[in-house]
């Protein structure tokens, strides 16, 4: 397995764990410039009572707290589903180098879908852009999800 | 003063706090649906080492944490500056009624500049949105703010 394959085997394995606490299953890790996993989440959100625990937002908040500042320049971030527009302005403000990210999200995305956060003057910073790795599976874990809530 | 201007000048409070400690001069107050504030934070991205503490993040968190919810239906959020795409978003998710703020950010805002984030099929819940109160005090501590760190 490639470590580009093992970073989002990571944050699928992220968002099969979010999904056994009942949150939609979203995960995300941070790599640092050397290569390791800086940080790991997957949502949180009822959990926490916390509209803003999407997995890239845990998964930031935790690598920057771990390097003692707001942002992560030279850092990657893998998720497995196109960000909304709250985690891509955080990804832009922690200024992410890459972003890797599984499936669309037609119905919440921000990045290719509605706001396209990174496509307006006001963004300052914009992250290359990665999509579809291990869409299907990230697709499959969504599908499955919402599929046994109804 | 009323009801509606005091929570203005608290959030312009809270500003002017943030600024004392060296942080970007935005305030922010979530008010219950009862009138009560039910929290009240300014930015700490520096003194926390997080590129998401914005005004508004803060204190819709603290009051998800308090309400044990991670939505917060009926709530008003008072922020001294108009909200980027990243905050934007968040009071979409947690669902606020109505929000009420200060000055434009031609610069980084994401309501009435760039991502727009209220104003596409992507954004599930849309607070109803009231500008300019307390504009000319926001303006002027953000001035002041960026003109002392020249």
């Amino acid at each position: 397995m490639s470590r580009f394959t093992s970073h989002m085997a990571l944050a699928l394995d992220q968002a099969r764990a979010a999904a056994d606490r009942g949150e939609v299953p979203v995960g995300a890790v941070v790599v640092s410039p050397d290569g390791r996993v800086a940080a790991a989440a997957g949502n949180r959100t009822r959990e926490l009572s916390d509209p803003t625990a999407h997995a890239e937002i845990l998964a930031i908040r935790e690598a920057c707290r771990l390097a003692g500042s707001e942002r992560l320049p030279g850092h990657d971030l893998w998720v497995t589903l196109e960000p909304c527009p709250m985690c891509a302005a955080a990804i832009s403000a922690a200024r992410i180098g890459r972003l890797y990210y599984g499936a669309s999200d037609v119905r919440m995305g921000g990045v290719e879908h509605g706001a396209r956060v990174f496509d307006h003057p006001q963004c300052h910073h914009r992250p290359q852009v990665y999509d579809g790795l291990g869409a299907d599976q990230a697709r499959a874990l969504l599908r499955g999800f919402f599929q046994g809530r109804r």
